[in-house]
């Protein structure tokens, strides 16, 4: 998986039917440190996160493994809102101190 | 998933059997903030989207995941028509404004 | 799907039982406006095509999406013969013309 | 499958309910030599590693197949400790000496 | 499918039950033109590959279509020995006269 910032949104009425009610967040990728890059990735939201949350992403297959992307054409879901994490003993990011 | 726009088109009439009447268009990435870069993906299109047009498409198995795609030899789907998209409140593509 | 021009072709006597008879393709990728690039990939071909010609392969799982290639370690396959493609309106490849 | 050192820990407490109880490790490459690289990923561990070992782990769908990933949505899994590798007869790392 | 070459080996007594009696190579990339690269993977070996050997390699879900890795984590698969490769009607590689 991979650290994401949700930056944006992203809306498209005309869609494969499988689509309909899901939410696509714009997310920037994160690097370890915290650094928001200007690489991004279009997933779709299964767990209710909001713009300028830190969240975790996967990709590919596994991005079909929640509730509400089975068996749809989704190759990038958020399946998780981040709290904190560390590297090497120090806190990069903690929701609770905002950034 | 990945914003992609539809440059142009690509025919093969010497195919395997299963991806008779399928459409490949030939998209080129798009940055999060709107530019259209270098790189490219021949997907097949899911949704009736025409040149010009950006779309959303997905790769891997997901792409799979259509009716039209669906036990197919195809790793990149076009599955939305982008109408609107914004990053940190800014508007940086509007289907009803042309680019 | 990706763009690939066949260079040459690679012999493996020793190898998984499931591959005998599969003809294994040198590729290299050829960018959007047909320019043959030097990075490659190895692919098993599922449509008969000869050295020199311009196709179509496809990644990952759905590289075992072909008659000869269903549940075989192959992570890519030729699934077309390129006919012509075409970006901004202008012809990047015909066949009937060569190259 | 890739080498990586595990540098941190990640905490989601709002998440896809099926990942409860599943540990996130902030893992950065490593190089064949033995370098320590900046880029990472953020995985599921499988195996009881803990901060500071060097680790195999495994993406994509095959992140799927150990007893706590299956089914969920994981894109990158450790499944093995590294006790030691070498290349070209040269011992890059042995566990039992430290780095 | 890639072209690596097998320069050493990596050893793990700690991990997934699934995984006891595979053998871990450490593979060297190959460009299309013979010359071994920097970058490295990790893959099981299914065909019984020795030290120094060219090799092809499947990646993804494909690596595990072999007996020995069915169902098991494992995204890289050495699936076949090379005996010769060409490119552009040179040999660029014949397992007969070594490299």
């Amino acid at each position: 998986m991979k650290i994401g910032k949700i930056v944006g949104t992203l809306v498209a009425s005309q869609k494969e039917a499988t689509l309909d009610g899901l939410r696509f967040q714009v997310l920037k990728n994160v690097s370890v440190d915290g650094t928001v890059k200007d690489d991004y990735v279009v997933a779709v939201d299964a767990v209710g996160a909001g713009l300028g949350e830190y969240v975790l992403y996967a990709s590919g297959s596994s991005a079909r493994q929640t509730v509400v992307t089975d068996k749809r054409p989704v190759d990038a879901v958020i399946m998780a809102i981040v709290d904190t994490w560390e590297v090497g003993g120090q806190v990069k990011y903690n929701k609770a101190n905002g950034e």
